[in-house]
């Protein structure tokens, strides 16, 4: 009994930094997005502090998976949570990576005049904090729908990529002094695409741990999904 | 006694099964590439059908893991062994995805005349192809030389994808019919520099493994390494 209510603690512990994680990753998204909008490179140098304790946070959750697997001896459902959890805690990691490339680029176009005025950018990124936010909640209740709506809403992010991207083009072909800012920007959106596609690896982790069916290729219906 | 020759049993047939998703993987970085300089969409088409196999490799991986991990409830290093395999198949997962990426960005290519001789590019993709497989060897043969070199690699690839991009930036800015096929080759360069990435993840993990110490971020005297 008291093994028991030991190990429902620790588990409560694992989910509870793994929140902080996701908060963190989340924030780190709006601030390099922030700053690009405010041209304000401080908010940038924020993002590359966090992403510090982004990092400490991956490793003592990793620590504390390994010491439940190897102290507790954990069998079926809570086996799989800890394995999840260790994957999940390498998805957000790899989001904060992705908010520190966005201030690399915010860093180069803040530099010059603003090529255009921003608008799918900002919208990108708010889904992008969106679905981490909803995958990482879809783990901790255990909600298969919610995590299902984390896929359909990666592919809007993806419409959104392939837009920005076509009228960016258009730019760089018409007017080749817009080159280098066009393609920085272009670089943005994939680095919030791949958020998204971050964010999908949780919700598909979230879905194959509570319906114990591996949903990531092809097994379903849902079309193979590829980190793009 | 048994019991013992029976785990060591599976856990040799865990990493031959990563050693079949690693050559898959080097497989399809070789063929991606190729299919570009050859101008032969048939060699992309096998790059999608290896990508299938590379997906059932990693179920089948996962699965094996988790039945040791619930069946045998190892300890201590057999656990990072364990947990270790979780990770590395993963990343070689998304290296197939990379591959298919480029695939991607050839059948866009090869529609076109040929923009320039393509010199950096196949360098890179041996590059890039020499440090999956040696991120795996360093894995079985839990050899942290190897894995170190890998990391030196890296930056190599990420140097010569610098390098690739400044020299598309000229070609786009004096020649803006040349702007979609430079950018399908700067996507081709950052989809192979992700692949050293992914190795990078992999030579990490070994370092761990081997050394109980955690290298990923800034713990020694390596820069932070990041998923750009």
């Amino acid at each position: 009994m008291t093994v028991h209510r030991h190990f429902d603690k620790e588990l409560s512990l694992l989910k509870e930094k793994l929140l902080t994680m996701a908060s963190l990753a989340e924030s780190m998204i709006h601030k390099a997005v922030k700053s690009l909008m405010e041209r304000n490179q401080g908010l940038s140098e924020q993002v590359n502090a966090e992403e510090k304790k982004l990092n400490l946070l991956e490793i003592e959750i990793d620590d504390l998976c390994l010491k439940l697997l190897a102290l507790k001896q954990p069998m079926a459902k809570d086996l799989r949570l800890i394995t999840s959890a260790m994957r999940i805690d390498s998805e957000l990691e790899r989001i904060g990576d992705m908010a520190v490339n966005i201030t690399q680029s915010v860093a180069v176009l803040i530099k010059q005049p603003q090529l255009k005025p921003y608008i799918d950018i900002p919208r990108m990124a708010d889904l992008a904090q969106k679905v981490v936010r909803d995958s990482l909640d879809s783990f901790i209740k255990q909600d298969v729908k919610l995590a299902r709506s984390v896929l359909a809403r990666d592919d809007e992010i993806d419409a959104l990529k392939d837009q920005i991207f076509r009228e960016l083009l258009t730019f760089m072909i018409s007017d080749p002094s817009s080159i280098q800012r066009a393609l920085e920007l272009i670089l943005i959106s994939r680095h919030l695409e791949r958020i998204g596609d971050h964010a999908t690896n949780i919700a598909e982790n979230v879905i194959y741990l509570v319906q114990g069916k591996d949903i990531r290729h092809h097994i379903e219906e849902v079309e193979p999904r590829r980190h793009r």
